[in-house]
């Protein structure tokens, strides 16, 4: 039989799926271990409701801020709370131009209104915000503000790129989602290079998430604990579990592996080998 | 946040991640653990890539028989072999119909070049059939017998029932898929009520993919096995690894377990408290 070639939005609902079931990853759900609130089950529901926000995205229908907040709306029918949230902001973008290039243009030519449209999307998840963040999104007074500003969803992503690297990959030209693909195919094929990839990454960079959760420290102390387990000093499964035991859960490097393992996909990298 | 309903094609998503997620299952690929060649990513690509056959028959677009046939040409994009092939055979009438009772008019509606699609679909895959089977799939010649005899995708079905339960599904009105929506809503939410409905089930039916693999009679001793659980005098942990070792996959009730999920679904079952 013949081997079609996947669709992008496949590539991206794929990556989702096969990011998620990778194992260990310290940390974060996987198909080892759930959190008392977010399954295995809530990230893969998400995965398959995201098709048609991601299709539109591919079929450049309409503009990134309102395909964010139709893939937020349309995979939150779960009681999961937010499972792709940091994902969309990177996939909807690389969907929608199809590589890492064109993603960066398409990023960089959103509008005020996409701006508008990602505030209705963020005060709608439970993401963890900064107490200090400026254009408070839970503040109806907010789409005003951006309006007044002229702010557009690339200002806005600039605007918190210090403190977020997934806001941040809008701005560098999704530099580390590129990153994690290069790491990904040099590492092999599978669930594997997966799992290699990601502690990689872990290794690499402080994970914003848990910067914001638990404060920069344990972000740094968190990316060492990594570099102790790739230099063969600690066990990754005692990794894992101090993760577990403190709550520490790296989820923007997790959506940005998300990342990556969409733009291998499309390079050709093999998943299931 | 207000959740919309999901469509008849995402349920059925929904019931194959859901399905090969639960865990244990005795025998069959699961959270925990995978066969060599076919493993639980296998499952979810093909759940995925499962889509735009799905949305088609629910837009009622084409025949049941081509349908079928582009469900395994679109999930046949990886190297796990036969991952959801009997799963269509059930979900496409159903998803076109609605509910079971809808499901059964559409199978009854088939006709003959369904019933030539279905052997194109059918020998591309590497289903087990049996050896004396009088319509080889393999064989070119098998389309003009079809023909020949005015054989519909239905008649077809007829035809391997007896010692095919999804085959036969299509002969009683989907009874086996309603049974297990109808025990599942019973036993309750989630998970853990997924893998207690498929127990049932395996008690209280001899598989008839175990019984093309090793025979009748392990067929039967593995439902009795089954039941030996369900009475507490053997832990499911040992019965999945008896199955394990043995290659005793009970493939025909898992996917009368996937219908059976979706049609739960369909009724408002609670897949994520």
């Amino acid at each position: 039989m013949q081997c079609r070639t996947i669709t992008r939005t496949e590539a991206a609902q794929l990556a989702m799926v096969l990011e998620v079931t990778a194992s260990p990853k310290p940390g974060n759900v996987d198909r080892g271990h759930d959190y008392p609130d977010t399954r295995l089950e809530h990230f893969l529901a998400s995965a398959v409701f995201a098709r048609t926000a991601l299709e539109h995205a591919e079929e450049g229908e309409e503009g990134i801020g309102a395909l964010i907040e139709a893939a937020v709306q349309d995979t939150n029918c779960h009681a999961g709370g937010n499972t792709h949230f940091g994902a969309f902001i990177l996939l909807i973008p690389l969907v929608m131009g199809g590589d890492a290039a064109r993603g960066f243009r398409a990023a960089r030519a959103t509008t005020v209104e996409d701006a508008v449209a990602f505030y209705r999307a963020f005060s709608a998840t439970q993401v963890r915000v900064l107490e200090r963040d400026e254009i408070d999104v839970n503040d109806p007074a907010a789409a005003d503000l951006l309006r007044e500003r002229g702010m557009t969803l690339y200002d806005v992503m600039a605007y918190s790129a210090e403190r977020d690297m997934v806001a941040r990959e809008w701005t560098n030209g999704f530099a580390l989602c590129t990153e994690t693909a290069d790491r990904l195919i040099a590492r092999g094929t599978g669930r594997e290079a997966i799992v290699r990839t990601f502690l990689d990454m872990l290794a690499a960079y402080p994970d914003t998430f848990i910067a914001k959760k638990h404060g920069p420290a344990v972000a740094e102390e968190t990316m060492l604990r990594a570099r102790e387990v790739q230099a063969g000093r600690l066990a990754l499964s005692v990794f894992d579990e101090e993760c577990l035991a403190r709550g520490i859960n790296p989820g923007s490097l997790a959506d940005i592996m998300i990342a990556g393992i969409y733009l291998a996909l499309l390079e050709g990298w093999q998943w299931d080998c």
